[in-house]
């Protein structure tokens, strides 16, 4: 597929109104063509007045319909996986391989949301049939099911330019709720983001769908941002990135005229508490896998797990030199931009100015953008009374915290604010102090995991991927796994409704064999 | 049960520290006996910390002792109904009958959320266990279950004193999800608040519950709200009122270092649509059940319609001189407040300062308070021009608009901003008419009803009292009905644990014997 720069409006490609760029290898420094065309409000007005006129008859697709769809979404993404995975490459500086494996991982979503579509329950269709004999007044027939909310905004992140991206899960869950989708690419990787966006263009037409089920725009600076966030047809907004970033769309949200939901996915530092009989027996170990897994995509992920907590005690050194050793064999490798870059040595100063001392360190880096791994440690009663030393430092940099005793490991976990993840490493013995520890972490973060890592992640029907502000800014969805179509849904009742104008998964005799909640029971008739 | 005027935090009975104020009796201009105790941040501080320290046990409480604690709450409002309607008809000028049914439906509505709490489908669980072979790597055990959101505020209503109050769905919905509760009870109703208060907190004590999962608080002016809305210990609100109100509520809360999630229940004016077989069928009965329902509780009710639409044709005039004659027999009535009444006033001559001519009135009122019912009619080019004519009048008036065809008909619907219902009247002959103007109504509201009234509100599986904005602050959700559970809920995943740490809705084997999703099947194994 040739790459040509433009937006896609509907089946239209768009040249740009507001001056074009070009993108960056960070590994060489060197600018890539093509010119990719900028655009700004007009162009997000375009495309959501085409979202806005798509609406009625995307929301009206029959089951089979929309599945078909996103299982075409997902062949076209197959086909053009190797094309995906270099451009990726190239404008990132990470090996093509490991975008072949989120290519994959991006039509494997389309095909999960389509199946999820194809069951329906989605639609939590629920019916209290009419009891004209009721006392003291009769109850008239009551159906209900969920609908799409509206045309969506899809803001991409910088870290996963394909499955965090124009065709990543918040398009994917987006579309198989029934909502239009115009995404607003994120510039750090323009041409893998046309790839994906032509491919979704493709299916859409190939589909015989209206034209403005998806849209792909791309402009300079804030300003197209905000002209999508404000748009009175936009209806909702995902974005993945900075807390900063976030919070300036959630907040100019919820300053429009009418509110709309906004799904940030934002920060998290995934706190691994490592219990006591673990440590003792296998301290190592879980100091190793968690500096491993602390450096994977030099450590430029969500589910990074950036601080490691543990009472000092046996196995503590044992952890402490594991986690040591790795990250001093690690090279700095190249970040994913320039700015990232800057901001992550920022980050790793920040948290030695707030007394966290440096156990370990890897080899100078040699190019310009490259991040130089880092251990630090800080004890319990540091940690406690600075509270910065519990903010992101988005890199390959992770804070060990030696803590006093079993009530500080407790008191630490309180001191938490919202998290995407916890983890617990933990023995048959440790359960008493799990089972004091689970409901705090219950209360600040979406996933606890067990004697495992966080990431990478799943895509399931128990996938959570989302937790208490600022994790996200709505701790009731997920941004990731099959309950994510969720965010995208509202409740409709049809009361009295004739047969005929019932719509399908509402319809008498449960023509489409969906799940159902019948006078409150679950059935199948 | 004697009203000591006091506020109840947890198990205390709490005195003034703000001044008191004495209850008003509308219908008689009285101030009645006793002297309530008015608080404000102080005793909002004491509330939430004490519903904090309550929050693990409650939220961690077995779906019987929960769902005993709910019914027992139930019991406690029968026990006091008499009491219950006697001082709500005092406080309110309406008569005690209809406040007979209004407890018994607030108690009702506990004991439906004790069965949806004992079902356990709340928790939305689901398990997709590990996949030990899978390629390229190995699943984990993933589940995931629904628990509470944390402590909630509950702003009540003026309009229905017991059943959208301190007993209402709000609290029965938040207590059901796990949630401890601090309401703010409307000044309007003190005494009858404070008799469902003693009964909640009683139903705490003789549960065996921390006492935080329940208080009560009282104030005058915006502060105590404000105060609320603001606690950090607080994680999500309940309002139902106007429009002002709630959105003064919600762009505080949004403006929180963590935002957290506002249900605002506000305004609609609940348009009914008159499709032209019907309306030359039956034009007159419609008039008439229109007029009726519109008058119910002095048309101060969320689900009142007050806009009835139709285009010129046969039965027109019939439908308008049966709603006419209906408004014009009907007598003034007390309004709930006086500041109620004023803008009642106030709401009818912006209706005809913008144009729309007076139909019908009432007798001239009595009473200082009372409201005169009114009927007045715009046409459709008028009603398109000023939106004004499309905003909520509360209090008994209503617009007829008359409409210049099939096509305004629609325009028309467009027109209209986020609604809680809208209805349909037709006949078979309507239903072409039907389909084009459904796509038109779901998108703006969250029920339509065919051929009978919104009002009154099922309390039910498939019940969605909400509706996207203005309606309420968030379309997602339902303030009314067995889903209220889920705006008090968020998903957390438990990744790889050992049976022992399970939750028990997510353990092996099923204990609980729940409906759950396994690997994607809905399941009851």
């Amino acid at each position: 597929m040739r790459l040509t720069g433009e937006m896609l409006i509907g089946a239209s490609s768009v040249p740009a109104s507001e001056g074009t760029m070009k993108a960056l290898n960070p590994a060489t420094g060197e600018l890539i063509a093509p010119e990719f065309a900028l655009g700004g409000p007009a162009e997000v007005d375009r495309a959501a007045r085409l979202a806005d006129e798509a609406f009625d008859s995307y929301n009206g697709t029959g089951i089979e319909e929309r599945a078909a769809f996103l299982d075409l979404v997902a062949d076209r993404l197959d086909g053009i996986r190797a094309e995906l995975a270099e451009r990726a490459s190239l404008e990132t500086g990470l090996p093509a391989a490991q975008f072949e494996a989120e290519a994959a991982k991006a039509a494997g979503q389309f095909r999960q949301f389509a199946d999820v579509v194809r069951q329906g329950r989605f639609r939590h269709a629920a019916v209290d049939p009419a009891q004209p004999e009721r006392q003291p007044r009769p109850r008239l027939d009551h159906r209900m099911q969920k609908i799409a909310i509206g045309p969506v905004a899809v803001f991409g992140a910088s870290n996963f330019p394909i499955s965090y991206s124009v065709a990543g899960g918040d398009t994917a869950s987006a579309l198989a709720a029934g909502c239009p989708v115009i995404v607003k690419a994120h510039n750090a990787h323009p041409g893998t983001s046309e790839l994906m966006g032509r491919a979704i263009q493709g299916a859409v037409a190939d589909s015989g769908l209206h034209e403005g089920v998806f849209s792909f725009v791309r402009g300079a600076g804030n300003e197209i941002g905000e002209a999508l966030v404000d748009h009175p047809l936009i209806k909702a907004v995902t974005f993945t990135g900075s807390e900063a970033g976030g919070m300036a769309l959630y907040r100019r949200a919820q300053l429009r005229p009418d509110p709309i939901p906004v799904f940030a996915e934002m920060t998290s530092v995934n706190p691994t508490f490592v219990l006591p009989a673990a440590l003792a027996a296998r301290g190592g170990e879980i100091g190793d896998g968690f500096a491993e897994r602390m450096l994977v995509n030099v450590g430029q992920a969500c589910l990074k797990p950036a601080v490691l907590l543990a009472v000092d005690g046996p196995g503590y050194a044992a952890m402490r030199e594991a986690a040591a050793a790795r990250v001093s064999a690690m090279g700095a490798r190249t970040m994913l931009t320039p700015g990232i870059h800057d901001a992550y040595e920022r980050g790793a100063r920040r948290l030695r100015d707030s007394g966290a001392a440096a156990v370990a360190e890897g080899p100078e880096p040699e190019g310009a953008w490259e991040g130089r791994t880092r251990l630090l440690e800080v004890d319990g009663d540091r940690f406690l009374a600075d509270p910065s030393l519990a903010e992101e430092v988005f890199g390959p940099a992770a804070l060990l915290v030696r803590l006093s005793g079993p009530e500080q490991l407790l008191e630490v976990a309180r001191s938490f604010r919202g998290q995407l993840s916890a983890t617990m490493h933990l023995d048959e013995e440790d359960h008493a102090h799990a089972v004091r520890l689970l409901p705090v972490l219950e209360r600040r973060t979406g996933r606890i995991v067990v004697n495992a890592f966080a990431h990478p992640q799943e895509v399931g029907h128990a996938t959570i991927h989302g937790g208490p502000f600022p994790a996200t800014t709505d701790s009731r969805f997920t941004s990731v796994g099959m309950t994510a179509i969720d965010r995208f849904l509202r409740p409709v009742t049809y009361q009295g409704f004739p047969d005929a104008l019932l719509p399908e998964a509402l319809a008498a005799g449960n023509p489409l064999g969906l799940w159902r909640l019948v006078d409150g029971h679950v059935t199948r008739d």
